[in-house]
């Protein structure tokens, strides 16, 4: 199996600390055997605006019940994001709750900010309780390293990976009222470490002057249509999260509801979260090919993401992209199991803008046809849109494929 | 990668023709490449009760679409049920409604029965014309073999098979009434053959007497508690179908609706059911373990069933059980994102009996338990319990591991 191949040769983009008002760290403080660097943190100059999405599992880390005890106590305002790589704080009752806790007053004291407007996470092994003698002077220690520029954006980049292949590091920028806004962003996907959770963290900021309602709306709206719409193998981590902090920095007017500058924000954060998301894609566990699912003609937005994501999340699809097979037939049996209504007479499939079904039967292929799909299937990344033909709505869904080296991370490893 | 033996030292249980009333066949009429058998036959001596449950997938073959219309003309009579495999005759348009209509009233004049008491299933490729040169032959000659006895049981057993490893049958005898009933039943799975339908067959006879409306309802209760629970990887067909007849040849009054004899009845059909599915599971892709999934405490069965499907399902806890890892984390992330609605702390995991996690921490083991954990681990068949400990409702599903040769299965083949 082909690794992908790592963008050794690009520098790594800016990201968290581009937009104005913040500085970043990342530091090895020995939680990680490796010794990788283990320890992240992100600090805004003054109180920002903080939204945050958690993942939707019933069973959820400390951290996440910690966060969104802050956020809601804070009412939104925040400074801070620390976050550590190589255990998740998961499943570790009581004490789980007070080191997440303690990590966020280790922060709040270094910079000398309230406990409640730090925010935190942790990614790694779970069932394992946080080893606080390496973090505690950590966390003093990352607070005095925090700085601007691509090193720091680099070194927070890399703190938070576990078995990530690739850091993933992007940013953004648009003009609203006439003045510049910048958003940055940092993430990690991919790696389910012992005893494997699949966690998505990612870690945003931006200079905009917004709200923090409006803030959690656009976070809401711009992860729904990225890290939502990704799927390696189907499971969802119990410490999934995406933070943002808005600086307010920025020379323009508060963003307004309704408004074509929250609009003009809101697609840049989009953009933002779908590159991030791509990226962790392209890190999948074993991933050697990607895919994406466009899904249109759906009765609504609801609908279309379930055949979005049952196509994408079919371990027969992600095989026959493996394989490159131009399997129709896989294609239009996952869209029909996904509960989404439809007359399988109008359902139309095609790969990479062919059309292989139609009509409930497969498409004849003129030999050129069949050497373009054969050509298609081949690529990295494979691009496969579902006709409903129903309606207007329509989503993307991004897959990676499921390989030997997938089974080889997950099954041989014993905890 | 061990594949799962065949049981070759035993002879294959009686099946399809051991209740009194039904006569079987299976034979070679040239559809498979391999010249093995590919045409199978049921027939009745009298009309019979008749019922059956198809898949839900929006997407289906032509013979579901032909077997449901003869089910509702014939008000729930039946008299023969005709399978080839070879071919699914699958995303075929009007020929392959012609043809499996064809099939039918080939068997009603072989027979001397209305085509309306005929049922049809096809499993095999999909997207290709059945070669109605060769089955219209066949389906005089089957008419004519038509036996008693094992060797005509094993015979039909044969012919519906694609890629399964093993035949698959069984009965089941009860009194009703003072009087033995007997059912029977053949089934097929398995097999992912090119492009790729896994479908799940099921023919079903038996000689209780009992009406249409309540012999349905039996066998969609005795599916949901077997069928409807077993996955091999979550990709449903376009195909399943599980069919049965009842001749009524036995000397019980007719089974009345509420009924303890109605009780037994759907008690034994759906004990039958249930070896089938295992079976089925046991000849999954691939394959080389199984696992249960006991669900408990659910608030209601809809909430059990989400959970047993969900870690059933799970890529992660598939490759758990292949690598022979004890991965609570799994479960309780799989438990987690399931839908279904539960409090965390409430949440307790068992790995074959042995308590593994508890009140949303782990459980500390012993060494001996360690062992123990290992031991259960390995084992070819693991039973997990899962007790949500919010309710009463209760549920089993079976699933197998995934392994190299799944993906060697699905990938490696190009159609």
């Amino acid at each position: 199996m082909t690794a992908p191949q790592p963008a050794a040769t690009s520098p790594m983009p800016r990201s968290v600390t581009r937009p104005k008002g913040f500085r970043a760290a990342g530091i090895t403080c020995g939680i990680k055997v490796s010794g990788k660097p283990d320890l992240m943190l992100i600090a805004a100059d003054r109180t920002c605006s903080a939204a945050g999405v958690f993942t939707r599992n019933q069973v959820v880390g400390a951290p996440v019940t910690v966060s969104r005890e802050h956020l809601k106590q804070a009412r939104g305002r925040g400074r801070a994001m620390i976050c550590n790589s190589g255990c998740s704080n998961v499943a570790t009752g009581e004490q789980g709750l007070e080191d997440a806790r303690t990590m966020c007053a280790g922060i709040g004291s270094a910079l000398g900010i309230p406990t409640r407007e730090v925010l935190v996470c942790s990614t790694g092994v779970i069932g394992r309780l946080l080893p606080m003698a390496k973090i505690t002077p950590g966390l003093q220690r990352i607070s005095q390293e925090l700085a601007h520029g691509p090193a720091a954006d680099q070194a927070a980049a890399r703190a938070i990976l576990t078995t990530d292949l690739v850091a993933k590091a992007t940013s953004r920028s648009v003009k609203i009222g006439g003045q510049r806004v910048t958003l940055g962003g940092i993430a990690k996907g991919s790696g389910m470490i012992a005893p494997n959770m699949a966690t998505m963290l990612a870690f945003l900021t931006t200079d905009a002057v917004i709200a923090p309602a409006l803030l959690q709306a656009a976070l809401r709206s711009a992860s729904a249509a990225s890290f939502n719409r990704i799927t390696v193998d189907s499971d969802t981590s119990t410490s999934d999260a995406a933070l943002i902090l808005a600086s307010g920095a920025a020379d323009h007017a508060p963003l307004e509801a309704g408004s074509a500058e929250l609009t003009t924000f809101t697609d840049a954060l989009t953009d933002l979260c779908q590159e991030l998301a791509y990226e962790i894609i392209r890190d999948g566990e074993g991933a050697t090919k990607i895919f994406r699912v466009r899904v249109k003609g759906a009765r609504n937005l609801t609908e279309a993401d379930q055949v979005g994501r049952t196509v994408a999340d079919s371990p027969l699809v992600k095989t026959a992209v493996h394989g490159g097979d131009p399997n129709w037939g896989r294609l239009a049996a996952a869209t029909g199991r996904a509960g989404a209504k439809f007359d399988s007479q109008k359902l139309a499939i095609y790969i990479e803008g062919i059309p292989v079904y139609e009509s409930a039967v497969p498409i004849p292929q003129t030999p050129a046809n069949i050497k373009k799909l054969e050509k298609a299937m081949a690529k990295r990344e494979i691009r496969f849109t579902i006709d409903l033909g129903m309606g207007e709505a329509t989503c993307e869904w991004l897959g990676c494929d499921l390989s030997r080296e997938y089974i080889a991370i997950n099954a041989d490893y014993t905890t």
